[in-house]
């Protein structure tokens, strides 16, 4: 459950439309309203009032939003406001683009192809041919080195069945199989990918128990034994995107925030991304992981705009 | 370019239903005017009849077309009539469900996966799961054994950027990778399936023929020379489908008319998906490929109904 609260009564697309460019329009921007009308509405009453605010002033929402704000609170807000499978394609993107080491910058990716619908990473495969005149397959295949790749490309190139089927003799005969694979420390074989990238995640979440509960151990725990390399560090944030994504984007919140400086990127991506699906768990989850609490967390290291639009986000009244 | 014939002037779907309705009613079924109506509406214009029929009768069309119908001709008239994604993953589960050794029962997902649209192929993975509460890769993995499921599964994953876009250095340099591959014998490489199931068609086109000009030879005759086995008949089932699929048409139409019997199943298949595409140029192809004329083969080899079902299909009046 996501921790947005859009109000019993809404106004008309017009209306929130009207207020918006009222908010634009002088010296100065009314953040409050801007915050008040956009922090409280879901995707599909978003994207009405990004079509209508086109059609009533001839002027794109974004590129308003764009160029009255400014900072970490713009690239919130227009974060938020964007059609989410475009926001996904380009944060895919912008990772991709860095072509950096290691894992880090691959998570974005692993989020949208294991913690997302099949549809949502589907609409998000066509958004992302649409914009950038290339698949995100390709794209992967360019800049992101094997055995990676391969597991990437497996997994961005699901579409996993939605309803929640499982067979527990599948479970027990894959969860020996990732076993085998994770003794031999063959963790990019094919039948690891077919495995991942195949399987509905509720039958995943059905071999990842079994495994603990044959095995003696959870089995993201015995991938990190096998080592700590990148192709470790990505079959276990898999695997906390597809058993736990409250506890990874829990884990990316924490990490935003720890240590000197903030990542903002990584906590707006968490916390706009989330809102809608499970706000709620993440924030029980922080507290659990963390004995401490998220609200907190977020209060302690943002300011301004941004910290309210975020808490707005997550459920409190600004 | 299909040989589809819509008349210019279309029915309303209410009288079309209509006089599909006064077809079923009765002593007999009025063969002529269901082949009259369906065998000269486009996909969206059936589709519009099917659900209209629907509310109008509160019967099922396909329903009444399979307790009136019999035989090849009823097979034909419902693989035309339903909704094109269910049809193919109807198709290609039918395949899989036979679980027979060799190449010859992948040909409808090879079709599927490489001479369809990247967004019908999606359509297809989608209708998959609704009907049959897996996915369609889930099926191929516990069906299709290795080497061809690494493969099968790479190209009906995929999702193709689907514009004429292509670069020339790709087209050399993947040309020269898929040389290596088939001089080494190892066709079934990481390499191969990632560039057979993530560029866009036209790019792989520019790449054969890249490789023909420089190499001498065309692909997939390169590749048969490897060896005679199930994954040479498949890679080169997949280069006929992204580089020729009129020829592949042709050849599975000549196919299934050539020896004692017809295989009626693979002839109807193959009018009945390309109708609406390419069946001019498979018309043209078939004709150079077997100096023979696809409409004498067709009216050769069947009869009756299904012969006029057919041959509307391929355009001619009835």
């Amino acid at each position: 459950m996501g921790t947005l609260r859009v109000p019993v009564v809404v106004p008309s697309p017009d209306q929130d439309c009207e207020r918006l460019k009222k908010a634009f329009d002088g010296w100065g921007t009314d953040e409050a309203a801007i915050i008040w009308v956009l922090g409280h509405r879901n995707a599909s009453q978003r994207r009405i009032i990004r079509d209508r605010y086109q059609q009533l002033y001839n002027e794109s929402l974004i590129d308003s939003l764009y160029s009255e704000l400014s900072g970490d609170y713009r690239k919130a807000v227009i974060l938020w406001t964007q059609d989410p499978p475009e926001r996904d394609a380009k944060l895919a993107k912008d990772e991709l683009k860095t072509k950096k080491e290691g894992v880090k910058h691959l998570k974005v990716i692993v989020e949208i192809a294991c913690a997302s619908s099949p549809h949502h990473l589907m609409a998000v495969r066509q958004a992302y041919c649409s914009l950038f005149d290339c698949s995100l397959e390709e794209d992967i295949v360019s800049t992101v080195s094997p055995p990676l790749r391969k597991l990437l490309l497996g997994l961005v190139s699901s579409y996993r069945y939605d309803k929640e089927l499982v067979d527990n003799m599948i479970a027990k005969s894959e969860a020996a199989t990732l076993h085998e694979a994770i003794k031999t420390k063959q963790l990019d074989h094919d039948q690891v990918v077919w495995i991942l990238s195949t399987r509905n995640v509720f039958q995943l979440r059905a071999t990842f128990d079994y495994y603990k509960l044959h095995y003696g151990k959870p089995i993201d725990k015995d991938i990190m034994s096998c080592g700590k390399g990148d192709l470790e560090s990505l079959l276990k944030m898999v695997i906390w995107c597809i058993h736990f994504p409250e506890k990874h984007f829990a884990e990316v919140i924490r990490d935003s925030i720890m240590g000197l400086g903030t990542d903002e990127d990584s906590l707006t991506r968490a916390i706009v991304t989330r809102a809608e699906i499970d706000t709620m768990k993440i924030r029980g989850e922080y507290n659990m992981m963390y004995n401490d609490s998220l609200d907190n967390a977020v209060t302690g290291d943002t300011s301004g705009d941004y910290r309210n639009f975020l808490m707005t986000l997550l459920g409190a009244k600004i």
